[in-house]
């Protein structure tokens, strides 16, 4: 794997997130690489094309793109500039010191389906550019801002007009009952996949709990993310 | 890796699995498995002492632990006889042809703590017992009823009475707007990852479609599964 988490750069794996970048901010793509074995479709024809008139570096790597992807079936990828977001005002997502890259990007590519495009992260966190993230999140990222923060205060400093629901295993009250008020934005903020959320910042928020069976210790985050955007987008 | 899907057994990796399979089934252990580096924890010598009074074969195998795992942390494995099962009635979770182990066991977890305890697969399906899927359940697989159809038409014919909600992108209706009649158990269906539910049987239910942005593809298979799962079950 030729990507380290202090490159300047980092890769869309694949066509489908290659296609995405490319199209969404050109202007931050550094080059795209295919193998020798690419099947030329039309999809990867208007990708070319689409190269050439704006000038994106386009070289056949057929060994590049195979040691990056890991996989035999990847025949293309995309080197792009990693660049600095910061957040719009409306709703969030506030996820402090997320570790897993999987659910990451599961995350980023579930909150852009339900229309929550501006998400907080609390260092330290997993690195967004990886390119096991951005694969993930089927190059939702690329749509998405995405502003990183020292800690929570910073955030709430920044966003002082948001209603703030934490959410923990010792919330008061069951999201399945959570009236949405849609006049006001809101944040929905989660911990890390294993210690959850420190005391400190569940107390900044209305603390929220899933409603669950006693039969499981708790859900994955990826899906507890889920449930909730789902409850506070779904009258939206 | 020593396991193959024709195997008359499989493996519970770690010690949350070990847990739940010695405690829900114990009369399904061949034996567990530790290595010679395991921390004699609480947790472990009580369920060191649960395998002596219960003549569970208990075995220091550091070599085969490692091996099993692929992990340098792991210290315990379960091994255990595969069952067949069969669904009670009540509310389902139908999935036609689900082909990642993670998601399902993702799935398998979600439902649980929601509440779902009964899922029938239609093959062809992803192994249900590969380690992967066990893992990723959390040992949530131990505590449902899982059952495999041949075909959705003998699913259907075996639980004539509930009602049959299939999740498509060419739902007419959105679930976010879908009424619950709590009266009537529901089955709720979803097809392959990558190629969706055959028309066949998607036109054999009411066709929902989960409401969502146009920037992303689709959401992911067990996030879908969430929503909905979350959606049928919040009023209960």
């Amino acid at each position: 794997m030729k990507y380290d988490k202090n490159d300047k750069t980092s890769f869309a794996i694949g066509m489908f997130a290659t296609y995405e970048i490319v199209n969404t901010m050109p202007n931050h793509v550094v080059g795209v690489y295919y193998t020798k074995n690419i099947k030329i479709t039309e999809d990867v024809v208007a990708l070319f094309d689409f190269c050439k008139k704006n000038n994106i570096e386009l070289l056949e790597r057929t060994k590049f793109v195979e040691s990056l992807s890991g996989k035999e079936n990847v025949h293309i990828v995309c080197e792009f500039k990693k660049y600095i977001q910061t957040l719009n005002a409306g709703n969030h997502l506030a996820l402090v010191n997320p570790s897993d890259m999987g659910n990451l990007g599961t995350i980023f590519r579930t909150s852009l389906g339900l229309g929550i495009k501006n998400i907080a992260l609390v260092k330290p966190c997993a690195d967004i550019f990886n390119p096991k993230v951005v694969r993930a999140s089927m190059g939702a990222i690329f749509k998405l801002n995405i502003e990183l923060f020292d800690d929570f205060e910073s955030y709430v400093a920044k966003f002082k007009n948001n209603q703030i629901f934490t959410f923990c295993l010792d919330g008061k009250q069951y999201l399945q009952q959570t009236q949405v008020d849609n006049a006001k934005p809101f944040t929905l903020v989660f911990g890390n996949e294993a210690t959850g959320l420190p005391d400190k910042v569940a107390n900044m928020g209305t603390k929220i709990k899933i409603k669950q069976s006693k039969d499981v210790d708790s859900f994955n985050l990826a899906i507890s993310v889920a449930m909730a955007e789902y409850h506070f987008t779904k009258n939206a």
